[in-house]
């Protein structure tokens, strides 16, 4: 296949004559995919059926879309000459809790419209392991657990071609990143030993899938890439966040963060990546803390401590009145405590500074951040110790996956170049914040790079970069997964972590001072 | 991929560990396709969504089924350990007239059963023209052509599978070898240019196609494999006839000859291979005469002249009472009457040496091989003058192509050291015979070698032996078709041939004396 910079090709074939008597599709696969050593090239029968008068009414010239994974190529669409612009690509990123579509001019690689919706499999259990457990072995829950999500992304999928005006058909090369689960539940296939040892996925590598095949109504050859996952940790959407971060094709150092109620961690360059993944606790997400939230309206982001005013502040997102705070907000407001002397190095709380911001609930101490009559809900937004604690072990589990990826080979965390933070927590979250309570290493602020919704820049990418592909399948087999291993150096590690902001000060020098 | 002697793979794998967490369905390609630089290997996500239950339930051990095109492999079943005999497969030599159906056992290659039936497309147009005319440019007639012959044979491949105690799910390979109309047909892709210059199919290379795409209950992974074809009149059953003479393989010189209306023929070696087809006229199929039948009851395959009797004798393939000829009859009759002397060497009758054989019809002279007392309908069976013309046209026409194509390459007819005679035509036919008309050369006739149907054994023996997929698809890519250039030097040669047995009557030694 020649190496071109988008899916679109155009085809302008010789006629066929007494002397050279090849047929319609083998003419096609000869243009496409000249020489004798040409890759597999896949066409439908349906697709083939319309290639003779196709051809003959356009004097052997038409624009063809491709598209492959890592076995061959597919033909996805084949239309008259001139007809570039019509080329749709649709980016997925289909996450556990939110899934985002995003439409692609093919030709252009333009973005034309993008829409976030809830996965509608929440109404069968909100995490990964209560949705493997209520389909257990059962086909028929499997079946519906997969098609709740393809009938929203059926309607998604409708409102974002209105949108752009654009048609549902014109739609023919998807390429969707999910975290294991996620994909097994979007291909129908059965997610049961994922979650038991020694956590064997069905699939890891899939072929592309025809769209007609899961009832996706798009072009009729329009075929899905799924992202292949690295293990039952290690999903399509990391793989798709390190395309996205471009550490894969880099000289230097970098790591690639993904916290959410596991934190995976990705460490590497272009010549090695080494991965893991960590329970890092709930103290991130959602529903962490009384008031813990996702980001949203009336959502606390940010916290700071005015000096000048002698109190705490805090931003929500769109300005409404606070009811909430998000992962960034809390581990803001964890910084400040500490920098203020309302928290002790043990992660404490110590009321006496400020008695008027603390309360007892039920004997359990509380810092209120928002009194009710400033809330959006008109009760107090609290913090209590408990939470806190809950933070605490978070933060140093995170620390502690850092330093034991990082030790793994060799390296110390001073010699990551590059860190970025993904997802949402990394567009939000203040890197001096994080390096204050000890839970990101405290690098020059400048080596921290939030990458935003990396898993759906990365599925973007494929429908934007031919080869692109390529480096998902390379990137996917140099993947070392290091198995955590909870053994007493790492217990040792996450001990001396669990203090604000570690036993060992001198790692953090930009504190003193 | 292993070379193996079959299809079937029994396949033991280790069982996934801490240390070797590899995806259930990437551990079975790894086992069937180890190595880097494996070719592509598919299975579809109905068996993927098998695989972990299976596994867990046999420690690891299957018993798999492969089949592959040009392009890649695909798994075409998975089952427990120890199902190889339970493995089918269906070699089809698709007829535009007859089609045949055999039912492989893939674990040893032996045949269990075979159906011959009529093609019931005939109902729509009995001969390949008047079939493609009647489809035109409708989908909807096209698909009813199509349907006509699928259905007919799910039913007969029922039947097959009755007779031999198995299953229809059972069946996952399929072979067909067809010429290019009927393929186009069996998989419904539009016919039309087939028939119109330059003669260009929509497809000669098929891919394995889902026996579920054409709605044959087979097992729900069977794929079909159609043989390519080389134009629009040299299609898969003339490759399987290649592929069955073995010509292909040999150093020697062979030639392939597949009579029907038109001249099918094949020259070459391991080293090379030419084909054409030519016209031959229809003086060889049923119908070509009042008394031109496919062999079947009561047809006469046979006549001789008896010395001791002084008159001519036939004989009926089942000892019916004669109602017709076939075509190798005829040609026996035709070189007897020469033999006799009652046709002379334009190929006229002479009635005077022998008057009681003969009676004049509307003005027509004719011969009259069984009288009606003798004969299973109570009517003369005759032979007239034109039916005895039409005869010599078609025998200077096969005769006039074998010259061409043979001296195309700078060789003499002499030079053929096998001559491969095809189908039923091939089975019949008295060398001695078509020899004395001129219609073979004046080879020792050791070397003419009836193949039987010889498309039905090419369809059979990629079931049988995975390496002659390649051989297909290297003869598909090996064979030059020569444009039969009906030009001053061709019809120089037909008009020389158009005597008994040519003009040159040097070159038919063997009658001399």
């Amino acid at each position: 296949m020649q190496e071109r910079d988008n899916w679109v090709h155009d085809v302008e074939m010789a006629e066929p004559s007494f002397g050279d008597n090849t047929a319609d599709s083998d003419r096609l696969r000869r243009a496409l995919a000249p020489g004798a050593d040409a890759p597999p090239l896949y066409m439908d029968l349906e697709l083939i059926r319309n290639l003779p008068d196709l051809f003959r009414d356009n004097g052997y010239r038409v624009s063809c879309c491709l598209f492959r994974d890592s076995q061959g190529w597919v033909v996805t669409g084949v239309a008259p000459p001139g007809s570039d612009a019509s080329w749709l690509g649709l980016a997925v990123d289909l996450g556990t809790t939110r899934y985002v579509l995003a439409l692609i001019e093919l030709g252009s690689g333009r973005e034309l419209a993008r829409v976030s919706r809830d996965n509608p499999q929440a109404e069968l259990g909100t995490d990964i392991l209560t949705r493997i457990h209520y389909v257990g072995d059962s086909r028929q829950r499997l079946q519906s657990m997969q098609e709740l999500v393809l009938e929203d992304m059926r309607a998604a999928a409708g409102e974002l071609c209105r949108e752009a005006g654009a048609e549902l058909e014109n739609i023919v090369n998807v390429a969707l990143a999910g975290n294991t689960a996620m994909t097994h539940f979007f291909l129908g296939l059965p997610p049961k030993w994922i979650i038991r040892e020694p956590y064997i996925p069905a699939l890891n590598e899939p072929d592309l899938v025809p769209a007609s095949r899961l009832g996706l109504p798009f072009g009729s050859q329009a075929r899905v890439l799924c992202f292949p996952g690295v293990g039952s940790y290690f999903g399509g959407d990391l793989l798709a966040g390190i395309l996205s971060s471009g550490m894969h094709d880099s000289e230097e150092i970098s790591i690639l963060v993904d916290v959410g109620t596991n934190a995976e961690v990705v460490l590497g360059s272009r010549d090695w990546l080494i991965a893991c993944a960590g329970a890092a606790g709930p103290a991130l997400e959602e529903g962490m803390s009384e008031i813990g939230k996702q980001a949203g309206s009336g959502i606390i982001d940010k916290v700071w401590y005015d000096e000048s005013a002698g109190d705490f502040r805090a931003r929500t997102l769109d300005g409404e009145p606070p009811v909430g705070i998000c992962g960034s907000g809390i581990i803001d407001l964890a910084a400040e405590l500490f920098r203020c002397g309302l928290l002790d190095f043990r992660g404490k709380f110590l009321p006496d500074v400020m008695p008027e911001r603390f309360k007892s609930v039920d004997g359990i101490i509380h810092f209120v951040l928002i009194h009710g009559a400033e809330s959006g809900s008109g009760e107090d937004l609290v913090l209590g110790q408990p939470e806190v604690d809950s933070l605490i072990r978070s933060k140093a589990a995170m620390y502690t996956i850092l330093e034991t990826i990082t030790s793994s080979v060799g390296l110390e965390l001073g010699d990551i170049s590059r860190f970025h933070v993904a997802g949402t927590f990394g567009s939000y979250i203040d890197p001096d914040s994080a390096v204050r309570i000890g839970m990101l290493p405290d690098l020059p602020r400048e080596r921290f790079i939030p990458l935003g919704n990396s898993s759906l820049a990365g599925a973007a990418r494929v429908l934007q970069s031919p080869e692109a592909i390529a480096e998902v399948h390379a990137v996917s087999k140099k993947v070392t997964y290091l198995e955590l291993n909870v053994n007493q150096e790492f217990m040792n590690r996450f001990s001396a972590a669990k203090f604000l902001p570690h036993t060992d000060r001198s790692r953090f020098p930009s504190q003193d001072g």
